[in-house]
């Protein structure tokens, strides 16, 4: 179970390749009790511990930054799906089972497993739940954390705690599972997940929808909620650059919708049964278009279509990371104050980076803006990087006025924690040190994740 | 803000009358400096507090135990309501606020704060929050922890812990305000809570179904889910005899379906704007009709007669209050072994207490069954006790037999706190009391609720 040297590598590199880095060594343990063990030896050797789900995370949250005395542990070993239960809408599963792998088993069962985001091909349960990752369906079913039914987890001194209930309704005093999710690895190694299923949406609708402001994507949003019995699944917003971007990564692909616009929306509504799903949303688009909130749409007739108004979305990522390296953010406003803050922060951006471009889109309706820049081309690799420090500490400041988050769905992992250490309130930077201390007093787990907690001496 | 001697009286009694206690005194602060300084002078004092909402939990969590310690912390006189934004689904209110104020004021604004139960007219958002309650609506909303988007917390050493942002998307790493709720007061006083609103649901469908069986009802529950896209916000289980105590404590009520049941269903399937929720809900009957699933129903065809709903399940409560003491359980299983559950454990009772009536009701949909055993007329208090103990117990065994909670929604306090104790794993335990130390290191909030922590010397 054990790999070093250049068996390494992939482990030690991030998703888009600017990182590399090294460890002692990779562990690959294939069950709990080898979970265990291994954080008993790492403890006993004076090594440290990384935990490593499908490395597809995009804070450095999983890469080992101290080679000397890091060892990776992953689960990709541990990717057993225990048991689906279609009957308690529900399932469990190990933490390193690849995400896409577990929502096509439940969807063999007929059910849903609602977690859905560009890396599902690559990232594992356990990452998402450890990065509470959101993605496209969090309007609907949540952010991860309110996915999790239980959790089994090996702590710091290697006993292991087994909360894998599948009860919905648990009120026994503190839920102890509530510190693993989000807690990138650094209170203990998420071995096993017991989740919550949905039914299987049978009916989706897509649209693609041009509008003639971000103003009017949140006015669209908040009647959509309305109209829509909260039946969305996805709101996604794109600016117009988007679809230019995405032509560079996908040269043959047709704008769906004639003329210009100033914003774009895919819409996605759901549902199963008895609501004719196409049916709401013909009548919710037709009602908005009339009142000119909507200026163009096309609503998606075939699977097949669907398909290709996503492509648009897909497409634009894929144009931006061609442009190489730039800056890539991950914030949160409030809902109302999205447009305010993209002006602003966009605003505030060009003003130090004058040829940068903008990229904002995202799942707005959870306020969350990926506010990209693309540095002008042509510059060499310094240049480029003291350009996105500068454009980020230009975001940063116009955020901070807004009180927003500089992680809405991503998680600090190395990446951010500077940043967020210089935010953090000293309540709460005490009680999370106090926290820490109390479940991994040796500070074993990740150490330089989320805070650079005080070291045992 | 100081009360004591009689003054004290209706802090120290539970909602049932059946308990009464003492305190050293009843501390009213106003403000979140107030609750400050007296957590910071019961400290100084070598008093330890327990706080208290609308002192409506029903497992004695809000009831000081050692009165020559003991100051009660009452948030009553802080109830503003700090903010309702109705743009960003949110608002922020204080800890005080009795549910239904707040219920009502955001309705003002047309909007809807899902959490609904019995106790709405007194108990207060900082307590359902520490309970992190349940109630009619969590099918649809989740548990209060799902509605919750920030706390304002004052520490055991008096600090602040400032975390009221309404960001809807926060992954800034470890989520602390998680361990509060739920806590019942057991690490620090909540003061004020940032929650999500939803839109009104302005079309709101209610039936009362009779049906063959408890597993025709699950059947039937699964059914809607898919049916309905999980548009049901409250699916009510009672039994046969739910409408003998009902006309106990409302002797004019009327049957609202001919026949009688084996089980009755209280479905409720409510949304806003363009889904047609009492057409759905016809359709739905309809099917599930044809298919012999419910063998009889009848839709509300106005908000009176949906009310004349609700006394039915209302009163089915009232009446078994009015028979005395008697032993009410808040027990979860997993939703297919409701059924079978519920079988076994009334029989256990029966074998125990021959005489006993079983009245099995809940929020099945969550697995949620409350198995409430009303003695036998005619027996001295003594007696009484000796048979809510055996029943007890006898429920307790098959309960462990199917892995289930003895709290799914009311928390452990007190009155359940040793039974807990029994059954909770040691690496569970051992990680309550790192917790436990670690934010309250001096023992002072809520000692003898949920568990007995060691006590600092
Ligand atoms: C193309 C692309 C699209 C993405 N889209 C989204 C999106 O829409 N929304 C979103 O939220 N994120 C998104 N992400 C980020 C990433 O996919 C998620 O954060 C994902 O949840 C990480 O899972 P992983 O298994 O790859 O975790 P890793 O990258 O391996 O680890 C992430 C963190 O969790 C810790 N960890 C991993 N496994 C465990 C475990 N078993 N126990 C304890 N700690 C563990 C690691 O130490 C690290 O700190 C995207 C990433 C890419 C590359
Ligand atoms: C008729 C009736 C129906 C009910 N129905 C339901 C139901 O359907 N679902 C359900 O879940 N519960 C139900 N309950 C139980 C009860 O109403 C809930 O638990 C409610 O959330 C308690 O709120 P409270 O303000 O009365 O809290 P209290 O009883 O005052 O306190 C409850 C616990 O929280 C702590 N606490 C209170 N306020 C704070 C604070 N500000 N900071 C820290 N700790 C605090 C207390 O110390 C105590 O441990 C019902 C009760 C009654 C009487």
């Amino acid at each position: 179970m054990v790999l070093s040297g250049p068996a390494t590598e992939k482990y030690c590199r991030d998703w888009h390749g600017d990182v590399t880095s090294e460890a002692v060594a990779v562990l690959r343990p294939r069950t709990t009790n080898e979970v265990a063990d291994a954080v008993k030896t790492c403890a006993r050797l004076g090594l440290s511990i990384v935990p490593q789900g499908g490395n597809t995370g995009l804070v450095l949250g999983a890469l080992p930054d101290r080679p000397a005395d890091q060892v990776v542990i992953s689960l990709e070993r541990m990717n057993a799906i225990r048991r689906i239960d279609p009957d308690d809408f529900s399932a469990v599963v190990e933490a390193g089972c690849i995400l896409s792998d577990f929502k096509d088993a439940v969807a063999c069962e007929g059910m849903f497993f609602p977690l859905a985001l560009g890396a599902q091909g690559s990232c594992r349960i356990g990452g998402n739940v450890s990065t509470n990752a959101g993605g496209i369906n969090v309007l609907r079913y949540g952010m991860t954390r309110e996915l999790v039914l239980g959790l089994e987890c090996v702590l710091p001194d290697g006993s292991i705690l087994n909360g894998l209930s599948t009860l919905r309704k648990d009120n026994r005093g503190i839920d102890l599972k509530q510190i693993f999710i989000g807690a990138e690895g650094t209170l203990g190694i998420i071995t096993a997940v017991a989740v919550k299923l949905a039914p299987q949406p049978d009916q989706v609708a897509t649209a693609l929808l041009g509008l003639n402001s971000l103003d009017d994507a949140i006015a669209l949003f908040r009647r959509a909620r309305r109209d829509c019995c909260d039946l969305m699944s996805a709101f996604e917003f794109m600016p117009p650059v988007a679809f230019g971007l995405a032509r560079e990564a996908i040269p043959d692909l047709e704008m769906p919708i004639s003329g210009d616009h100033a914003a774009y929306v895919l819409l996605e509504i759901s549902g199963s049964g008895l609501v004719d799903i196409n049916d709401l949303t013909e009548r919710f688009l037709q009602a908005v278009m009339e009142e000119g909130l909507v200026a163009d749409g096309v609503i998606a007739s075939s699977t097949a279509q669907a398909r290709n108004l996503w492509l648009f979305r897909e497409g634009m990522n894929e144009g931006q990371a061609k442009r190489g390296p730039h800056l890539r953010t991950d914030l949160s406003v409030r809902l109302s104050q999205v447009p305010d803050f993209v002006r602003e922060a966009e605003q505030a951006v060009i003003d130090v980076v004058p040829d940068a471009i903008c990229v904002s889109y995202g799942h707005i309706g959870d306020g969350n803006v990926h506010l990209n820049v693309l540095p002008p081309a042509g510059l060499s690799r310094n240049e480029i990087e003291a350009r996105i420090h500068d454009a980020k500490k230009a975001i940063n400041t116009v955020l901070d006025a807004y009180n927003g988050s500089l992680s809405a769905e991503h998680g600090i992992g190395r990446l951010k924690r500077t940043e967020h250490e210089a935010r953090i309130a000293p309540a709460q930077r005490a009680l999370l040190a106090a926290l820490k201390q109390a479940v991994d007093p040796q500070g074993l787990m990740n150490p330089g994740c989320q805070l650079e907690y005080e070291r045992p001496s």
